[in-house]
Formats: structure tokens, sequence, C-alpha cells
């Protein structure tokens, strides 16, 4: 079915979703958002949408309505909104929340329609490749939504609440720690006059190899070793900085503890 | 000049090492390991090389001897080799190995020579993309490092040993902890029933990422943003496993002290 769609927020999300479900033949009809300059640039980008200046969609002719903003902006935002009538569906794209932070509006047919990836504005991403789960707390709601993300994904999944919190720790260790340690490795290349570029073939090496085997296979380095040794000089060499100390002292451990010698 | 050289081991490293070292036009001569099997079937991809079956190098007419063994092998080789002579150059190919490990050889020309990669032996690895850092602790032995490196790769970096020592550290945090985390994510994702390939695109991404822009510019996520609440249902998942929490705890910590808010 030809879904109308509304789209509140004119962050990342919105900037590549929205165009996205156009290209796949549904109307994004209405656009609303904190910055009227982003606003009107999504708002450009579309075919027939119009700029919407409140959350008051009460006459709107939409079947869909996808809240894509920050977190922290969703709870408000589904206190606040009105919508046309009791078979309106309406979802956000966030991995962390619940669909029942929805439960303000007034509908039960609320889900949540996740895109996993780290959308950057400038950048043309394509859509097709990015996983997108779905959880919906009708049955209406799941229809749609999985007809929504088969038309603009390959690869649609349908989780429950435990799987979507499971799946947003999996994806805090996988994607945020994993930055961070590329953030903290930076930092002691920096310190000590080292190019950063010295480790990036080395990085990019790991990460094809969990494309192709378990990555708990593919450990390698100290700690997977039990080379007390050189963890203690890594831990002479960190004292100046006890918190990251720390960090290495207790990760190192569970990298230890995860690889038994055989 | 047109070095000769011979390689102790016949595991990852020599194996793609030796024929980049003969394709730049330096001789291979000896190949000296503990599998008979392994050095055979290396030998065989090299155009003059030997099998060499003992560590007594006396009568070699090579000038480099480069060790491209494990680590734990290599302070055992340097106090079983004989040099033919003096001005013989003896290097190993480890990043967490200091040079003074073979001052028991009876040369002064001793260094390292650490491609910065972790060379798998089946896949085809084009050698001019890996960095090698060199140290070498006679001015002769620099020289020939650099030139061999050169010859191999693009990039030739000369270190000092607090640098080695850094680098390494930098390494096990940006290649064995980052891997480390993409096994707990899998582990998780396993747990329940979700499929790896979910949070590929998103690592990729982060990776991706990493070339253009400083990492800690791109970091997202709970601890970053500082949401507690969100820490805490993770902590709370986490409970059944108290190292891990630990680890989770800890690592959070560290990004959000990493980054104040504004």
């Amino acid at each position: 079915m030809a879904y109308r769609i509304s789209i509140i927020g004119s962050g990342n999300v919105a900037w590549h979703l929205a165009p996205a479900l156009e290209n796949a033949g549904y109307g994004v009809f209405e656009v609303y958002g904190r910055s009227p300059k982003r606003v009107k640039e999504l708002v450009s980008r579309l075919y027939e949408a119009e700029v919407k200046k409140d959350l008051n969609f009460s006459i709107s002719k939409s079947d869909v309505f996808i809240i894509a903003t920050s977190d922290d902006a969703v709870e408000e935002i589904a206190q606040e909104i009105s919508l046309p009538n009791e078979d309106s569906i309406l979802v956000h794209t966030s991995g962390s929340l619940s669909a029942g932070i929805l439960s303000y509006a007034a509908t039960q047919h609320i889900g949540i329609f996740y895109p996993i990836q780290s959308l950057t504005r400038n950048k043309p991403m394509n859509f097709d490749e990015i996983p997108i789960c779905i959880e919906g707390e009708s049955t209406l709601c799941r229809g749609v939504l999985k007809e929504l993300g088969n038309a603009i994904s390959r690869k649609v999944v349908s989780i429950n609440s435990d799987q979507r919190l499971a799946l947003h720790l999996a994806a805090v260790f996988a994607n945020n720690f994993v930055n961070h340690f590329l953030s903290v490795s930076n930092d002691i290349l920096k310190e000590n006059k080292l190019d950063q570029d010295l480790l990036y073939p080395l990085v990019k090496e790991t990460l094809e190899k969990t494309a192709e085997i378990d990555p708990k296979d593919a450990q390698t380095g100290p700690a997977k070793r039990h080379d007390f040794e050189t963890l203690d000089r890594h831990l002479e060499y960190l004292k100046k900085n006890e918190e990251l100390a720390e960090v290495y002292r207790i990760v190192s451990q569970h990298i230890v503890d995860s690889h038994p010698l055989e």
C-alpha cells in the first residue's frame, strides 16, 4: 500500500531516511523539526513535502509518523503530538528507547523503525545495505514497518524488546567501545610523534577478518598469550594516567579470562 | 646494495616477507625453521633459497639474518645462532620485543624490522601498503634496514625504543582491544539469536571514519552523552556476568571522563 508518511525531525537519520522512502515509492508529505533551516533543506530534497510548523497532525492525511530525532526529544514529542486518528502509526528510530515511550500518544500502533547505522549528514549512504530492526506493538504496526523496511533495505529483522536491549548493548561494544579505543590509540601515537596512519592497515585487516571468521578465533596480542611481562611493561608506561591504566588492566584481564591457555 | 638474506622462521611473517624481499631484488638464500614441512613450502616459493637445518650460519654468505618467528622463540635463537662475522646484521620482526634481546649474538649490528600488520598465511598481502618500523643499534644496521624497508613498503618509519613501546601499546588498544570488543559484541548477538551481520555495516563505517576524522570527534553512544540511565540498563543486563559488567563500567566511565559535557 502506498502509505503516506510524515517525518518528525531533520537530523541525520531524517536526512537519509526521508529520500530513501520516497525513492521506494512512499510519499513523504510533511517534515517537522526544531531547526527551520534544516527542515527547509530536507523539504527541498523531497518531491511533495511541506514544512510542518507544529506537532498538531490532527488534520494530516498521513498514515505513518516517524520520529527521527535525538533520543532525548522523543518522549516530549510523544506527549505533544496530535495524530489524525486511532489507526495512525507512530514510531521512533532509536535503538536505545523502548516503543513504550510513545504510549502517551493517542494510538496503540506504536513501534520502532531502527536503521543500524551511524548516519552522517553530508555523506551519501546506500540505505539498501543498512540493516533495519523493527518492533511493533500491534499487528498493523508490525506489518507496515515490515513493508517499509523491505522497500528500502535488503535486511529487515523483527526483534522483541529483550533483543533490542541486547542489540543496543552489542552495538555499544562493537561501535562505541571500538571507536573509543581507536581514539585512545590515536592519542598515544600523537604523544609519541607517531603517525596515526601507521596502525590503519592493521585495524582494517582486523575488521575485514571479523566478516570471515569469529573474532574470538582471530584474537592476538599479549593478553591472549597470557604474556604478563608485556602487560606489566604497558602498565608501567601508563602509570602517569591511572584511569587508563585501570582500563588496560581490567580489559586485559577479561581477554586473559576469555582465552584460557590450552 | 644487493644484500643477501637468510630467514629464520617459517610462520606467517616469513611466508610473506621472504617473497616480498625477493621481488624487490634481494636474494633470500637460506630458510631455517622448526617445521620442516613449512620451511620446505616457503623455500619452494623462492628462487634460490635452500633449507637450512640448524642455526650455525658461520659459513653463510648472507649479510642480513632476519628472525621472523613467534616472540617467545627469539631469545633462544639469539643465544644459539652463529653468524659468519662481526658485520653480520641480525634483526627480529617483533613489535613487542626490544632489539637488546638479540645481544647474545656475536654482532653489534642488531635491530628490529617490524611490519605493522597481522599477517595471515594463505591470504595474499600487498606489502607495499604495510608500514614498517625500523630500529637499529648501529648506523650500519639502521642504513640496511631503511634500504630493505623502502624497497618493499611505501611507509618506513625509524623509531626509538620509547616509541616502539608506545606503538605496541597503541596497537594493543587499536587491534587487540578492538577485536576483543567485536568478539564480546558477537557473543551477545549470538546469545540473543541475532545475526552478527547486523552490526557489520556500523562497524565498517566507524572504521572508515577514523581514516578521515579524529575518532575522538566521531565518538557517539550513551557514555559520550553521559546518558547514565542507558548505562544502568546495560549494567542491569550484564549483571549475570560480573566481570564483563565491570569492564563495561570502567570503559564507560573512561569515555564519560574523556568527553566532558560542554
